[in-house]
């Protein structure tokens, strides 16, 4: 089963968070929550969903995760105002390990530098910026590209994202 | 006197909105508060300021104001998931219109596609999607660009983002 690290802060979309972490749980995965610092509670943008972090991004390192999830909302564009956020991204990319990110999640692979040439979905509002990024962008609602990397666009898309990201996790 | 456009929505950053504002106000400019439909109130994201809308977006068009205003926080982001705002942004890009957009304020501009070869600053988050869109970036408090672009980074550079606002407003 695989360990995944989920980088998630206030404003998250509640439901990219709950729905994937509950069927990944359910499917016998185990989840680590990571923001700055282990023990905050953060809080959705829609749901008031809340989230008590298990580690903080200085106690954990990337070897330690089997895949990375990185739910929308704006919690994924004030994560990539931290340099530690985007090189933690980097590395599962990097390490070929998957990743799963849904409507603005890919702003942290966007700003990670690891999305050229890559086939690519998000959130309608990122779209230019993924283009931007270099990456081949489709409207669907998930894209999995080179058996790593799971993109959905929003709270719609959510089954067929969980779908494909279990898929990895196997 | 300038008749100013305010693009604005929920999640605005309040400061970014209210001291141009009052700034421009002061200058004897006119303001307009634009958004999907007047009489809505949008709410700031720090403090809750709140500002009530006088045009709907359908109701107006670029030729009816002199100058663009866009405030940062995630205003902008949402904004240009809407066509609307993003083609009204780009018209006042096009007639060589000042336009002043301060933190996430150049996301706007980014999805209009007019920031080509353009200098411009922002919000960190959102520097590698200005270098994506082809501008020059610049970390400065206040970046001017063909006597027409005016971009700050944060609500520290507001002081810079009014004196060269009004430089161009006058």
């Amino acid at each position: 089963m695989a360990k995944v690290a989920v980088v998630v802060t206030n404003l998250f979309e509640d439901s990219e968070y709950t729905e994937p972490v509950n069927a990944f749980k359910e499917a016998g995965h185990e989840i680590v929550n990571i923001e700055k610092e282990a023990g905050t509670v953060v809080e959705g943008k829609s749901e008031g969903e809340k989230v008590t972090i298990d580690k903080g991004i200085d106690e954990i390192a990337s070897k330690d995760f089997d895949a990375l999830l990185i739910p929308g909302g704006f919690s994924p564009d004030i994560l990539r105002g931290d340099e530690r956020f985007v090189a933690f991204t980097k590395e599962f990319m990097d390490d070929k390990k998957p990743v799963m990110a849904i409507c603005h999640g890919p702003q942290l692979l966007i700003t990670a530098e690891v999305l050229k040439d890559r086939d690519v979905t998000g959130y309608k509002s990122i779209h230019v910026d993924i283009k931007n990024a270099g990456a081949k962008l489709h409207d669907k609602e998930v894209v999995v590209c080179g058996g790593q990397l799971v993109t959905s666009r929003t709270p719609d898309d959510i089954p067929a994202f969980i779908r494909e990201s279990l898929q990895l996790l196997k």
